[in-house]
Parts: structure tokens; C-alpha cells; sequence
């Protein structure tokens, strides 16, 4: 690629016009679309200009928003048109969700009544929801047509149309009744009837406007479909969402969740194009609720603190029993939040996760307490320390009490919050770890009360 | 044995199946095996559909590849299905290699996706390769076919293909030439030859066999893609990925990911379906490297021990300190470790990254540290505490150098992973908290040594 953007440059900077048109003629939409970004405004435009007449639409909606924006404010409202005119509804769209309300005004005047009525419409749809993802250039057939009439319709109307591979089947009140893949058009003999070969009723997969597109993205990755089709409350066909913007969506959603755990609040934006003090703002909400929150662990330690500095190495341990719960609480609560995110668990599964994370932690905190308890050996006989023995297993019986209640809280937490209907992505480490901490240190006093304090006397 | 052979062979043709089904059921896989393969086909079947269901996997691996090839072509879809499914994969691999190539396709279609990827891997590409995830099933045009010739040659062959709608064409010595959409092919004259509208050496894009299944996962996201073609070191096309599976890639990917961050090592199984012992093995790793780096916490502590016994209100604050550097190094590593997966970042922005994250880092300790400080007074106000108001400042400035180091090392960890060649993901939370944890005590500590225990004296 590097070595394309170089003829790019040296030939747009030579002047070498049709040259660049014959080197634009044989690139792909994406890697143009990604060289003209680093462009001027002067030149991205020449290079727009140069662009062959079909593939104009295609590269423009490759555009990151800015370059978008920086074409529209240059050229003349005639190539605004026909560009309008040769995008997608869905592409046109998402443009127009990121640029500035002069820009979204001057290219709705430049679209024909027809696709006016539909952007705005698009437009109005929530963000996030199927019909706001959705396109609506697809293949209706009748259900009456035969197999041979269906791929006669196909060639005629097809050209337009963002996906053929599935047609969608509509009766007079354009209901959603069928679908049916090109394939089976193909490979089935000319006179066969659309509605002999369609799926129908029971076997139709289709999504209401309003449905998230995250529930869309399950479904498409459920049923291994390359589109799913838009229906309205009254099911009829207004869209379908192909499987190009489904990738999308399982990226965003992925990203929505790996910044939720992180306990970051969303953001719409590359983490390159966010300015400072967005991501400040970001990330300051939940490390305050975070820190205030401390106040409880705070309270505890006060509380003990006369005890603590009477018994040597009762505070060192401190730092290691937190991280160890949190690390703990942490592992599983991942495991759940993604194990419900994909649909391999579910609410109804909460008693099984349970019994198998209590095994599970006691396998793991009888392995650290007892490595941890020849550790503390080993590093008292190198330095010389001057900690009990007891002390040591008020540790390690803390460490194996902490896991097990990390292990706990880390896979209830998020299935609560599925069934109190939040994003179960909210529960992780840092929300756990915060929790964890206090307990850990409750149980860890409260054995060296039971077992160190008796001893003092 | 010849005894048991004859019984077998004599309840065969008495038609006793009951009895021979007991006498299966008590016999050994490699006795049965042995006597079967000295029937006709007929009676191999019908030994076959008598036997254990759970035994007819184990007979199955032991006969010779001839009888296991008279069998794979007498039974229905179903029970190949069933059989592969119950095979061990070098046994189903070790006959693969032994049987005509038409055999091998039709198990590999009968093998659900996680069996074909397994059988591939073992047949010779690595793990996690292109190679192993591919499928043979693709539509194969010779580009001097005209567009008419090509759907009629698509309608001929396609019904067995996984997908129909990019086909891929191929010259003499199956070197991949060009690719077709077959709308491409359906929209254009019935007399256009395919090497006319195919996409050839320039836009062409394919993958290697031993490319990385993220590789083919990124290739097919950025340039929307339905399938991508794999061809060999001599660019021969020898299989094609389609998009149902590069969802599940993308999916595995994210999952990898969700885990390594959570300091888990990678599980194959789903959740539920994972062993007690296996979940403990994939944890405790991570949770033993991490206690035991908690070692140096404990030795900062035990060092600073007698001064913490006499300054009221300093290990109180030691839990918040910690929690708040390691939440806010975990909220940038996650940034920059999604930005690095998805490509929005690379190695070459890392002083843009720092420099950012130097300034975000100014705003949110700032903040902190100040609501920090109202939050302490209140709480000493409240409950009437004896810490000084020198020792909340020492806090609340340990806090603003805590946050910063914090999103400095949140930063530059997963960049510097990428640039070791390391995957970044594995620089998320626990690690950045326990790296963290240390520099912060530090931190705490000689500003209270600086500022605090001069005013002891």
C-alpha cells in the first residue's frame, strides 16, 4: 500500500493526471479512500475528480467524516447530487450522522424528493437501532413470480440494490412474508414457484426497527446470514442491515464492552480523534465513584489501625491480599460478562457458575495460601523479619477466604445485572476490586482479631 | 477369534441382529474390527448400524482404510456426520490421509466447523492459520468462460459449494487469476468474458495459507468481503474462507482478548463446558506470577512500618491509592490495547499517545485530588479523626503522581508489547495494577518522609 501512495503523490505532484486515473482505475475503494484522507483539501478533490464515474460513491463512503466534510464544502452542487444520488441510503446516512448541520442541510437539498423522504426518515430512527443501521435498497420479489421471472427481475432491477444474495418476499401490502437466497433461484429449474422455495413463516428471521443492533448482530451471527431483514410494527419490509455493517456492529459492541469493564463511558470516537478533555471526562466519572467508594476500606483500616502497628507484617500483607481478591474477582467476572454476551450463559445457569466457581476457588486459593505461605518463609529467613508464624496463616487463610468470595461476587454480580436488565460489562474488575478490597479486609482483621490480638496479651 | 468370526458371521445369516447386537456390544473394538473388514459391503453396513452407538467411532478408527472407505460411502449424511463427530481427530486424520481425495471431501463437509478446522490443522497448517480454517467448497471459472458459460457452469456445480456469490478463477495451473461477484456476473451481458469483469492481480485479494486467522479477520472486515480466497506459496487457490466463519474468528478473537486481559490463559471450551481443574490451571498462572510480584508492596511496606505506626491516617489511605492508580492505568491500557486490535493506533503514535495521556492525566489527578482532599476533611469532620491535615495533603499529591505514572505505564505497556512482538492484550489491568501498586507506595511514602516525619521531631 505505502508503495501505491507514493504513485498517488508523485503523480497527482507531476501533474500526471491521466496516468493517476488509469492507477485509480485499478485500486480498491478502501486503500483509495484511505490515501486520499491524508490529502488537502485542494488535492483530495482533484483526486475525487479523477476517481472513475462508479466508484466515486463507493470510495466517498470509505471517507473518514472529516474528508467527507471537506469534499462536500468543495464541490458544486451538481457532483453533490449525483453522489447523494449514487450512495447507499445506509452509507449517506452515517455520513450525515457525523457532520455539521449546514453540511446535512446543503446535502439533502441536492437529493432527489424521493431520497430526501427517506434520509430524513433514516435519520429519525434511534441511534443504535436496526433502522437506524439499516438500508433500503434490497430485492422485493413476489411470491407469485417463478424462479426464471425472480432472476429476470434480479438483472433488471438489481443493479442498485446493496445486496441480491438474499431476496426478500412481499405480498400486496408489502408484508414480509419470505425470503429466499439467490442461490436457491439459481440452482432450481426456471419454472418452479418463489413461494414453493422460499422460507416462509416459520423459518423467516426478520428484526422490527426499533430492535437494537446488537440483538440484530446476534441474530445474523446466530443464523450464519449475509442480511436480515427490517420490518416495521405492522411487518412490512422497510430495510434490511447486510452483513458488512453486522461486522461493524460486533466490533462497536465489543468495543462498547471492553471500555464498560474498564469502566470507561462509551466513546463515539478513534481514540486518536478524541480530544483531551473528552477522555478526561470520560474516564473521571467512575474513577471518582471509584475513590469516594474507598472510603469504606478507609474506615476499616482506622478502625484496626492500633492493632496493626502492634503486629509486625499485618500491614505489609495488605497490598497482596487486595490484589490477589481483586485479580481473582477480575478473571471471572470477564469470563461471565463474555459468556453472557455471547449467549453461552445464561441467568437460569447462575447456580451451576456458582458451585463451579467455589470449586474452582478453592483449588486456586489452597494452591496461593500454600505457595504464599513458603514464600512469606523464604522472604522472613532472607531479610531477617521479624513476623509470627501466625501471622503468616492469618495471610494465607485471608487469601483463601478472599478468593473464594471474589470468585463470588465475580460471577453473581454480572448475572444481577443481567437480570436487573443493566449491562452486565458495568460489573467488572474495577467495580469488583473495590468490593473485593473491603471484604478482604473485614475477613483479614477479623482473623487477626480471632487469632493474633489473643495472643498480644 | 475365528470362533467369535464365526458367530458373528453365523447370526448374520441366521438374521439374529438382537443376538448379534449383544455380541457386539460385549466384544472388543479391535476384534470387531478385524472380522469386519472380512465382510461384504452390504453386511459391513450392517454390522456398522449394530453396533454401540458409543463403540462405532473406536471400530470405525481401527479398520483399514479400504473398509473405512466402503463404509464412508455406503452410510447416509447422518451417520457420517455423527461418526465424524465422534472421532478422535488424529484417527479421523490418519484415515483422511489414506483415502481418495472425493472421501476427504465429503468428511470434511460433514464435519462441523470446529472438527474441519481441527482436521486441516492436523492436516499440516498451523494452529489459528488461514490454512486451518478454510474450507474446499468454492465456485472455480476459468476466465475465458463467457458470463453465460459461467452461470450455467454455476448452476451445474453449485449446489455442493459453501458459497456461490464470489466466485474465483483460476488459469490452467489453478493459480488464482481473478475473482467475480456473481452479481458481477448475473447484472452483465450474457456474452461478456469473465476476465473482462473479474478483479484481477491489482485489486485481487487472498490469503496465505499460514496467515494468521486475525489477518484474514482484518483483510475481510476492511474490505467487506462475503469470502476470502486462500491460495498456497506458488499462488495455487486451495481454499476460501467465508464470512459466517470470519464472524466466528472476530468473535475469538475479542473472546482471546477479553481473556488475556483478564490475566487468563486462553480456554478453547466454552464456559460451561470447561472442567473444574482446567478453569483453575488457566487462572492460577497469572494470580501466582502476581502475588508473588506483590512481594516488593510488602517489602516497601514493611520498610516504611515504624513510621506508619506513628503518623495517624497515612496506611488508611493506602487502599484508595492504589485502587485509584490501578483503575486509572487499567482505563488507558484497554483504550490503547482495542485501538492497537482494531489499528486505529500504531507503534508510530506512541509519543501522541503519551502526550495525550500526560494531559488527561493532569485533569482527572487534578480533580481527583482535590475532591480528594474535601472528601477526607468531611470524613474527619465526621468522625472525628486524629490525622493531620499535612497528611492529606501528602495524599492527595501522592494521588495526581499516582494517576499520572499510571497512565504513562497504561500507555506505554501495550505499545511497547506490540513493538516486542508481544500481544499487547496481556498489558491490561492486573499487570499495569501490581506495576502500579509499587511506584505509587513509593511515591507515598518519600513525600511523606519528605513532608510528614520531619514535623515528627
Amino acid at each position: 500500500m505505502d508503495e501505491k501512495t507514493l504513485v498517488i503523490s508523485t503523480l497527482l505532484a507531476e501533474g500526471k493526471f491521466s496516468a493517476l486515473h488509469s492507477q485509480l482505475c485499478e485500486m480498491n475503494s478502501v486503500d483509495i479512500a484511505q490515501e486520499m484522507e491524508q490529502l488537502e483539501t485542494n488535492d483530495l478533490l482533484r483526486v475525487f475528480r479523477l476517481l472513475p464515474k462508479d466508484a466515486s460513491a463507493d470510495v466517498f463512503s470509505y471517507l473518514d467524516s472529516d474528508s467527507q466534510e471537506r469534499l462536500v464544502n468543495s464541490i458544486t452542487d451538481k457532483e453533490l447530487e449525483l453522489l447523494v444520488d449514487d450512495m447507499y441510503i445506509d452509507d449517506t446516512v452515517d455520513f450525515l450522522e457525523e457532520v455539521p448541520a449546514n453540511v446535512v442541510r446543503r446535502v439533502l437539498q441536492h437529493a432527489d424528493p424521493q431520497t430526501r423522504a427517506l434520509i430524513n426518515r433514516f435519520l429519525r430512527y434511534p441511534e443504535y437501532s436496526a433502522g437506524s443501521i439499516m438500508t433500503s435498497e434490497m430485492v422485493e420479489l413476489h411470491d407469485y413470480y417463478t424462479a426464471k421471472q425472480a432472476i429476470e427481475h434480479i438483472r433488471k432491477t438489481g443493479i442498485d440494490k446493496e445486496t441480491l444474495y438474499t431476496c426478500y418476499c412481499i405480498d400486496h401490502k408489502r408484508k414480509l412474508v419470505g425470503s429466499v437466497p439467490l442461490r436457491r433461484l439459481l440452482l432450481c429449474e426456471d419454472d418452479v414457484l418463489v413461494s414453493d422455495i422460499m422460507f416462509d413463516e416459520d423459518q423467516l428471521i426478520f428484526v422490527q426497527t426499533t430492535d437494537d443492533q446488537e440483538h440484530v448482530a446476534e441474530i445474523a451471527r446466530k443464523y450464519d446470514l449475509l442480511s436480515v431483514p427490517v420490518v416495521d410494527n405492522e411487518q412490512r419490509l422497510v430495510g434490511i442491515i447486510t452483513i458488512d455493517d453486522i461486522v461493524d456492529v460486533i466490533e462497536e459492541e465489543n468495543t462498547e464492552d471492553f471500555e464498560k469493564m474498564a469502566l470507561l463511558l462509551p466513546s463515539e470516537n478513534e481514540y486518536l480523534k478524541t480530544g483531551v478533555f473528552k477522555l478526561a471526562k470520560n474516564r473521571i466519572v467512575w474513577l471518582l465513584i471509584l475513590m469516594v467508594s474507598a472510603t469504606f476500606t478507609g474506615i476499616i483500616i482506622e478502625d484496626f489501625q492500633d492493632k496493626l502497628a502492634l503486629i509486625a507484617g499485618l500491614t505489609a500483607s495488605i497490598p497482596m491480599l487486595m490484589d490477589t481478591g481483586g485479580n481473582a474477582g477480575n478473571q471471572v467476572s470477564t469470563l461471565v460478562i463474555r459468556g453472557l454476551a455471547l449467549g453461552e450463559i445464561k441467568i437460569k445457569d447462575y447456580f451451576r457458575v456458582l458451585f463451579k466457581e467455589i470449586r474452582v476457588a478453592l483449588i486456586c486459593g489452597l494452591t496461593l495460601a500454600v505457595i504464599n505461605f513458603a514464600r512469606m518463609m523464604i522472604i522472613r529467613h532472607i531479610t531477617g523479619g521479624n513476623a509470627e508464624t501466625n501471622v503468616f496463616f492469618v495471610v494465607c487463610l485471608s487469601m483463601l477466604c478472599a478468593v473464594i468470595v471474589a470468585k463470588c461476587i465475580g460471577c453473581s454480580l454480572p448475572i444481577l445485572a443481567k437480570l436487573l436488565k443493566l449491562d452486565p460489562a458495568l460489573m467488572a474488575g474495577p467495580m469488583i476490586t473495590t468490593m473485593v478490597d473491603a471484604i478482604t479486609l473485614l475477613i483479614y482483621f477479623g482473623f487477626a482479631n480471632m487469632m493474633i490480638v489473643p495472643t498480644l496479651k
